[in-house]
C-alpha cells in the first residue's frame, strides 16, 4: 500500500519519536563481542578440539544445508509421520556420504551431532550392533554382523516392559526351552509384561535382542539374551504371533518409533539365544555365563553413563547460548522517557538466573571430558583383565549421571523462562531442546535410583573406614571423616570466596556430614542393623538422596577447579582466558553453595556473617562476568544451524528471524486460514468487506 | 497364532512362575481406597460446591463424550490444523447449546474447563467484548456489542509486540491524527513494532482492540485503544496495508493461533478511538481520562491475576492425581525373589516428592478461593467509588501470581519425573499439562517483574513504619518490624512443628527480615539515597525477588492454615477430613520451610537441632498422609475424560489404556509403517520372509 505524500510526512513525525530510543539488536549484538576480556575464537578452539575441527563441522553445516534431507527450516513445523521418515533420511544420507567416501567416520558422528533428530536407527546402531559384538558367539557373531553392518536387517533392544523398567530381574517376558524340538518359544504372559519403549521397534526394526526369562525344565534362570525376527524382510509385516507398533507421541523425541511387542507361543530356533557367556545345550544343560561378563555388561551400562555425563553440559551450553544472546539484545523498561530502555541481561535477576547456567554448562563440559577420561582408562585396564576400577566408576558415574541431567533439565527450562514469551515459541529451540533432554532424568537408570547406588557405594566406604579400613577413590574423603565433623569454615572476607579450596573444604564437609547423618538414619529405621535395601533402606531413601546429590557436587566441582588450574599450568589457553574461566569456577561453586546454604549452617560449619560475605561475593562476580557473558557462549562454538534458534542467532537478528520463520508456517499456507470454509464462513460472512 | 496343547502347557509352566508375584493395577487401586481414613466423597463436594455440581459435572461430560467435537480420543494425535480447527468446533459447539438452551452459562464455563482445549475465542470472550465494555463509549458499545455477542464478528486485543512486552509505555506502533480528513493513521514504524502473541489473531479475527501511541499534533500521548477492523467480511482476506498471521508453533497452547500484526500507513476513522474516557476531538482537542480510569484498568490486571491464582490449585491437582494414583498401581524391585515388589509410592523418595505437591495443591485452591473473595470485596467498593484497596490487592496478587505458577509449573514437571518412564509419554497426560500451563510464568506479567511491584509495595510499608506511620493488609506484620529482628524460634520438639503458629511465625520472621536486608541493599546502591526505580533498583532485584517469594509464601501458607481451621470451626466437613487436611497443612509448611532452611538459620532465629527436629516431624507426616494419599486426589473430583490421562485413571488400569491409546495412534495406520514404500524397501527388502 502506497501512502499520498502527505500522509507519510505526517506519520514520518511519529516514527521520528518512537525511533529516537530504538536500538538495532544487531548493533547491541556487535557491542557485546566489542566489549569481551578474551578471545572467544581461542577458547572455542580448545573446547571444540583445535581450529581444524571447527572449520570442518562448517564445511558439513554447509553439506547438510545444502541437502535436501539435511535442511532444517521446515524442522518445527513437521508432523509426527515427517519427524520420522525425515530422520531416516537424515541417518540413510550421512550413511551414505560414509560409503561414498565422501565423509570419514569421525565426520559422520559431528554430522549426526549437527543434524540433530535422533531416529530410527539410533538403537540399530548404538545398541544392536554393540550387543551382538558383545555378546554372540563367534558363529552368531559371523552370521549377524554382516546383515547388520550392512543394512540388510535393522535391529533394536527390547528389555523395558510395560510394567518393569529399573528392575530387570522382575521382567515378565519368557523363553521357555523346548527340549524336543531344541527351540525356545517365547511369550507374553501378562499385559505388563509387553515389550514397551525400545527405539527403533515400532516401524523400522526387523530384529530385536530380547531380554526375557530363561526358563529350561521349568526352572526360572532369570533374564537372558536372544535374536528374534519380529518383522518379514519382503513385507515389513509383523511375523505370525507378534503384535507390534509405535507407543504413541511423547513429549519430546518423536523422530524415534519407540515401539511395544508382544509375543503369543512365538517358536525361535535355539541359536537365537546369544551364547558368548551363558548357553544352553541341544539336551537342555544350562551353563551359567563366568563370572566376569557380568561385569562387562555392568561396563556397558556405565560407560552409557558417561556419554549421558559428557552430552550434559554441551546441551546445558545450548540453551544458555540462546537465552544469553537474546537478553544481551533484548531491551525492556526505562525509568525516564527518552532514555533507552535496558538490556535484559543488565538487570541483576537475569544475570542471577543466567550466568550461574553459564558457568554450569562449563563445569558440566570439564566432567564430561574427565568421566570419558575415566572410563578409558577402565577399558584399558579391562583388556589387560583388571576390573578392580569398575565399582568407583560406577558410583561415581551413577550420582554424576543423576545430578548432570537434573542440571541441564531444570537449566534448560529456566533459560526458557528467561527468554520471556519469546521462549515459549519453538522458533525459539528451546521448547523442543526440553522436550528432547528431559527423559534423561528418568531412562537409562531413573536418577533417583543412581542416587541410591551412589549412596550405597559411600556408605559401604564410611563403614570400612569405621572399622579402620581405607575409604577409595572419589569417597577418599570419608577417611578423615571423624575430624571433618569438627571442622568450621574460617573465612573472613567475601573476597576469600573467590578461591576454590574454601568451597571445595564446605562440600567436603557437607558430603561427609550428611553420610554420617544418612548411616544414622538408617541404623534407626533398621533398628541398629545396618541393611542396603528392604524396607529400612526403602524409608531412608530422603537421605540417601541428598547425600549422593551433594557427594556428585563435591566431585562436579573439585573437577571444574582442577580442570581450570590445569589449562593454566599447561598453558592451553591464554591468560585471559583462564581469567575469565576463573571467575566462572568461583560463581558456580557460590551459586552451588548459597542454594542449598541451609546444608552448611544447620551444624555450625558456617556462620550467618559469612554466608553474607558469600552472597555479596556472587553479586561481585555477577557484574565482573557481565562483559564476558556473550563471549563465554561464542566459545562453546556453536553454528546457528546447530541451534535451529530464531533467538539464539549468533548475529542478534533474532525479531527478523522469529517473524521470516513464522511467515511460512503451516496455518499460514492460506491467507484466509484452515476454519475459514466450512467453521468459520457460516457464521461470519456478511455480503460487505466492512463495517 | 493358536499354539498346540503341549506348547500351551510348557510355556505354561513359566507363566505360572512369573504370576505368582504378578498384581493387578485395579487390585492395588480398590485396596488404597478401602483404607482410606475419610470419606473422599464428601471432601470432593465441599471443594466442588456441592453434590449437585459432582452430578451436573458427570453430566455434561456425557454430552461431551457423545458429541463428535467434545471427544477426546485423539486428543494427543492431532496436527497443529487439526488442534486449530478442533478447539474452534468445541468452543462454537458449546456456543450452541447455550442459544438452543440445552445448557446454562454457568454449565458453559463448566463444560469449557472440561473440554479443556483453549482456541482462537478465547480473546473475543475475555478481552474483546470486556474491553468494549470497559473503555468504548455508550455509542461504541451500542454499535459494536451486539455484533460481538452475536458473532458477526471476532475481536482480539493486541497489545504486546515483537519488542514490548512488560513495559507497554515503549510499544512502538503509532496512532497519528491527521485532522483534515478527521482520521488516525496507523503505522508500523519498525520490525520491532510488529504485534506480537494475541491470541485468535493469526488466523481468527476480523477485528482487534490495538494498542497504539497515539500522537496528535506531533506530540506523543502514549498507549491508547482503538477498535480496528483487519479481515474482510465477505472472503477473511487482510485489509489493505495490513499484515497479519500466525506466529508459528510454541510449546503449547497450539490450538490458539497466536498471531502477528502490521501496519502500513493504515487509515482508520476518529470513531476507532475508544472514547470512553480519553478523547480526541474532530478538531484535534486531546482530552486525557479522568484519574479513575488508570484505576479502572489497574483493577482488570488485577483481575486477571486473580483468575491465574484460582486456577493454578487446579492444575497442579491435575498433576498430582495422575501421579499419586499411578504411582499407588506401579511397582518395582523387590529385595527379595519370591516377594511381590513395592508399590512406588512406598518409597520414601517418592512419597517426599509427590506428596508435599499435593498439599500444596490444596494450599493453592484455598488461596484461589480467597484471592477470587478479595477481589469480589474490591468490586463492591469499586462500585461505591471505593479504591483504596486496589494497592494492596495489587501488592498481594501480583506476588501470588508469580509464586503459584512456579509452583506449579515445577510441580507438574515434578510429577511428570516421579511418574517415571511412562511419564514421557504424551499418553499420561503430563506434557501437554507442562507444556500448555509454563507460559503463565511469562505472560499477564512475567514473575519476576511481579515480584518487583510486591517487593516496591513492601519497602514502602517499611519505611513508613520506620517514620511512625503504620504498615497496611498483608504487610501489617512489619509494624513490628524492629522487635521482630530480635525474635527466635522457640520449638523444644518435633511435635511442636506439627502446630501452624510456629511455621508461622518462622515465615513472618524471614519476610521481616528481608525487608529489611533489601531496603539496605538499595540504600548501599544508592549511595543512601532510595530509588525505586534506576539503577540501583535493578542492581538490587535479586534480594527483591526473595523477599517477594518470602512474603507471598507466608500469606499462601498462612491463608492454608486459616481456612482449615475455618472449615473445622465451621463443620463444613466431618472430623476425619479436617484430620488429613491437617496434616497437608503441615506437611506443606515443614517441607516449605526445610527447602529453604537456610533462610531461617543464618541470622540465628532456627538453630540446628530445631531443623534437625523439623525434618523428623516432615517425614512421619509423609507415613501418615500415606493411607490416605489416592483418597486425597479423589477429592478433587477430577473426571477421566478431564484427565485424559492413561496413567491417572481412576480405576488404576492403567497399562491396557496405554497399550490401547498407542495402538490407534496414527503411525500405526499400516502394519509397516510410513517409512518402507520410498526409505526402507530398496535398502531391506529381500526375497525371502525369514533369514
Amino acid at each position: 500500500m502506497v501512502a499520498d505524500e502527505r500522509t507519510r510526512k505526517l506519520v514520518a513525525a511519529s516514527s521520528e519519536v518512537v525511533l529516537a530510543n530504538h536500538v538495532e539488536p544487531t548493533a547491541d549484538m556487535r557491542a557485546e563481542r566489542a566489549r569481551a576480556s578474551f578471545d572467544s575464537e581461542e577458547l572455542a578452539a580448545y573446547l571444540n578440539g583445535g581450529r581444524h575441527k571447527l572449520q570442518r563441522k562448517a564445511e558439513l553445516v554447509k553439506m547438510l544445508s545444502d541437502s535436501e534431507w539435511g535442511n532444517k527450516s521446515r524442522r518445527y513445523f513437521l508432523t509426527r509421520q515427517e519427524e520420522y521418515t525425515g530422520a531416516l533420511q537424515g541417518i540413510l544420507g550421512i550413511w551414505d556420504l560414509v560409503q561414498d567416501k565422501q565423509i570419514s567416520l569421525d565426520d559422520a558422528l559431528l554430522m549426526r551431532q549437527l543434524f540433530n533428530l535422533p531416529g530410527g536407527l539410533e538403537l540399530h546402531i548404538g545398541m544392536f550392533i554393540p550387543s551382538i559384538l558383545s555378546q554372540a558367539s563367534e558363529e552368531q557373531q559371523a552370521k549377524w554382523l554382516p546383515l547388520a553392518q550392512n543394512l540388510r536387517i535393522i535391529g533394536t533392544y527390547a528389555q523395558t516392559e510395560l510394567g518393569h523398567g529399573t528392575f530387570v530381574r522382575g521382567l515378565e517376558t519368557t523363553a521357555t526351552y523346548d527340549v524336543e524340538r531344541e527351540e525356545f518359544v517365547v511369550h507374553s504372559p501378562t499385559l505388563s509384561s509387553t515389550k514397551w519403549w525400545p527405539g527403533g521397534l515400532g516401524k523400522t526394526a526387523t530384529h530385536v535382542i530380547l531380554m526375557a526369562r530363561l526358563f529350561v525344565d521349568s526352572k526360572d534362570y532369570g533374564p537372558h539374551a536372544f535374536i528374534v525376527q519380529i518383522r518379514t524382510l519382503d513385507t515389513h509385516r509383523p511375523l505370525p504371533g507378534i503384535k507390534v507398533g509405535d507407543i504413541g507421541p511423547k513429549a519430546g523425541y518423536n523422530a524415534v518409533d519407540n515401539g511395544y511387542l508382544s509375543f503369543d507361543h512365538v517358536r525361535i530356533p535355539r541359536e537365537a539365544m546369544l551364547m558368548r557367556f551363558a548357553k544352553v545345550s541341544r539336551e537342555g544343560k544350562y551353563s551359567p555365563p563366568p563370572a566376569a561378563n557380568s561385569k562387562a555388561s555392568y561396563a556397558t551400562m556405565v560407560y552409557v553413563r558417561a556419554t549421558i555425563v559428557e552430552e550434559a553440559g554441551w546441551v546445558l551450553a545450548k540453551a544458555a547460548t540462546i537465552a544469553i544472546r537474546y537478553n544481551a539484545v533484548r531491551r525492556q523498561t526505562t525509568a525516564r522517557a527518552g532514555q533507552k530502555e535496558l538490556q535484559v541481561l543488565d538487570y541483576q535477576n537475569t544475570a542471577a538466573e543466567l550466568l550461574p547456567l553459564l558457568a554450569a554448562s562449563y563445569a558440566l563440559i570439564f566432567m564430561g571430558k574427565s568421566a570419558m577420561g575415566m572410563y578409558k582408562q577402565f577399558e584399558a585396564d579391562r583388556d589387560r583383565g583388571e576390573f578392580s576400577s569398575l565399582p568407583e566408576l560406577h558410583a561415581v558415574l551413577s550420582g554424576l549421571k543423576a545430578l548432570s541431567t537434573w542440571i541441564t533439565s531444570d537449566g534448560i527450562e529456566a533459560c526458557r523462562r528467561g527468554c520471556g514469551g519469546h521462549g515459549y515459541s519453538l522458533l525459539s529451540g528451546l521448547p523442543t531442546l526440553f522436550a528432547s533432554y528431559v527423559q534423561n532424568a528418568t531412562w537409562e537408570g531413573d536418577n533417583n535410583v543412581m542416587c541410591l547406588q551412589t549412596a550405597r557405594y559411600l556408605l559401604k566406604n564410611l563403614l570400612a573406614v569405621q572399622s579402620g579400613k581405607p575409604a577409595a577413590g572419589s569417597a577418599a574423603y570419608l577417611q578423615s571423616a571423624q575430624q571433618e565433623m569438627q571442622s568450621r569454615c574460617s573465612l573472613e572476607s567475601a573476597e576469600g570466596w573467590l578461591q576454590a579450596e574454601p568451597l571445595l573444604a564446605a562440600f567436603r564437609h557437607r558430603a561427609t556430614r550428611l553420610c554420617i547423618v544418612a548411616v544414622q538414619a538408617l541404623q534407626a529405621e533398621g533398628g541398629g542393623k545396618l541393611a542396603f535395601e528392604g524396607p529400612a533402606w526403602n524409608a531412608c531413601t530422603v537421605d540417601m538422596i541428598r547425600l549422593a546429590r551433594a557427594h556428585s557436587l563435591l566431585v562436579l566441582y573439585s573437577n571444574f577447579a582442577d580442570s581450570v588450574k590445569q589449562l593454566a599450568s599447561q598453558g592451553a589457553v591464554s591468560a585471559a582466558c583462564v581469567a575469565a574461566l576463573r571467575k566462572l569456577v568461583a560463581l558456580y561453586g557460590l551459586t552451588s553453595l548459597l542454594r542449598e546454604l541451609g546444608d552448611f549452617l544447620e551444624d555450625g560449619y558456617m556462620s550467618g556473617s559469612q554466608a553474607s560475605q558469600a552472597r555479596q561475593q556472587q553479586y561481585a562476580l555477577l557484574r565482573g562476568l557481565r562483559p564476558d557473558a556473550v563471549a563465554l557462549v561464542d566459545s562453546f562454538g556453536f553454528e546457528d544451524y546447530l541451534l535451529n534458534s530464531a533467538l539464539g542467532r549468533k548475529d542478534g537478528d533474532v525479531y527478523r528471524d522469529l517473524l521470516q520463520r513464522a511467515e511460512v508456517s503451516p496455518l499460514n499456507a492460506s491467507e484466509e486460514g484452515p476454519a475459514w470454509e466450512g467453521i468459520l464462513k457460516t457464521r461470519l460472512a456478511g455480503p460487505h468487506a466492512r463495517l
